[in-house]
């Protein structure tokens, strides 16, 4: 008889960790979900992985990290001092969304958790387009790490990145299949009510629906730009 | 003309951690000190570490990860339903001190403050008597999670270990040559008032002072028995 996976899912509440949450349980998966509140404007995205641990009916643990953002500054994720940059992401509008060595960080804990338990390993929604821009995204680095946690405890800890080799339309794509809700995902980071449709993710967003081929049900805001001419700028 | 080193210097209050803060002032860095409260038990340790960060003059952090401790279940230091073992350390009664994945969290976020404060590294006092008993303080994890750390930022983080090869005892007898006032620092696991001198790292405490022929300034409990007899016991 097979052993089912036991798997600590890092899940944020957005697209593709959503999308992964749904692809473990497809998969077999014994998950318990880690979701982490770094003070980040965007806190939606809780309510968002609330709900999908909820139906996915696997626990979900809230970490609060909030007292993080007082000595990880620069940050426009956390420090409300700088503007959230528009429009389709580059390298330097990209560093300004950076928290500090966040992968890491959530990947310790995460980790942690996986010890505690006595699970096998933790997973997250890494993919093919945020490689090249976040030095901690770069698959490099991600090696390396899964190299030390693979020893951070007495038996073996894995680290799962299925999505390593995918686009965020093959994540669509994927989790479309799956019977995923996106309605109850949240990628924006100006923390409105609904998604601005303007910000770097949001521009990501419509454009993974776009080019998988999936309505997108999200709700933008009534000042959201064509899509066109947000693309246009990068 | 040389430049300064800037380290972040993990600093728990304990004996270790403050002899390296003044270890790095000594050597010239520019320090900032991080000093995690992961909702121990031990917190008098929070107090040490301010009023030696206080003392050196260099910029506090403390973040509170006291949350944590719902999530990293099975540790003495966070879960009030494990008791404390009493006597010298053995592999079994360390591992019910130690919180999961510990290092690896606290080095993660100390690396997202030198991130955040273009600083060179961060610093911890990880030495000789600690590698062989805690996974996560071989020399094979730190060095694999160094490789990960040095290539988390698009500028070149170091991880420096300057005790790696000392012993406790050793550790005590070059901060006392630093003038460093161990009567501020704190290894109890017990919490109480005073060391207990019977708990695991006030044993250690206690024979590393003896070892170094160094006077240990600490107060004891009254109820503290003499070191030979709990040495006797490991």
């Amino acid at each position: 008889m097979k052993t089912r996976k036991k798997v600590v899912v890092l899940l944020s509440g957005g697209l593709d960790s959503t999308t992964l949450l749904w692809y473990g349980l497809d998969r077999g998966w014994e998950v318990r979900a880690v979701t982490v509140n770094y003070g980040q404007r965007h806190s939606v995205e809780l309510l968002m992985a609330t709900y999908q641990a909820k139906k996915a009916g696997v626990p979900l643990w809230i970490v609060d990290l909030s007292g993080l953002s007082k000595g990880l500054p620069g940050s426009s994720q956390t420090d409300p001092s700088v503007p959230v940059p528009e429009g389709h992401y580059t390298e330097e509008t990209m560093k300004k969304t950076v928290v500090p060595n966040r992968n890491m960080i959530l990947l310790s804990i995460a980790v942690g958790h996986a010890i505690g338990h006595e699970f096998d390993g933790v997973a997250y929604a890494a993919h093919a387009g945020d490689h090249v821009i976040y030095p901690d995204c770069r698959p490099e680095f991600t090696r390396r790490l899964a190299r030390a946690i693979a020893i951070a405890d007495w038996r073996k800890i894995r680290l799962f990145r299925p999505f390593v080799r995918k686009t965020k339309a093959d994540i669509v794509r994927l989790g479309a299949s799956l019977g995923v809700d996106y309605a109850y995902t949240w990628s924006c980071y100006q923390g409105g009510d609904v998604h601005c449709g303007n910000c770097g993710t949001c521009v990501e967003r419509r454009e993974a629906f776009l080019l998988a081929g999936v309505p997108d049900p999200t709700s933008y805001a009534e000042t959201a730009k064509p899509l066109e001419q947000l693309l246009k700028r990068s």
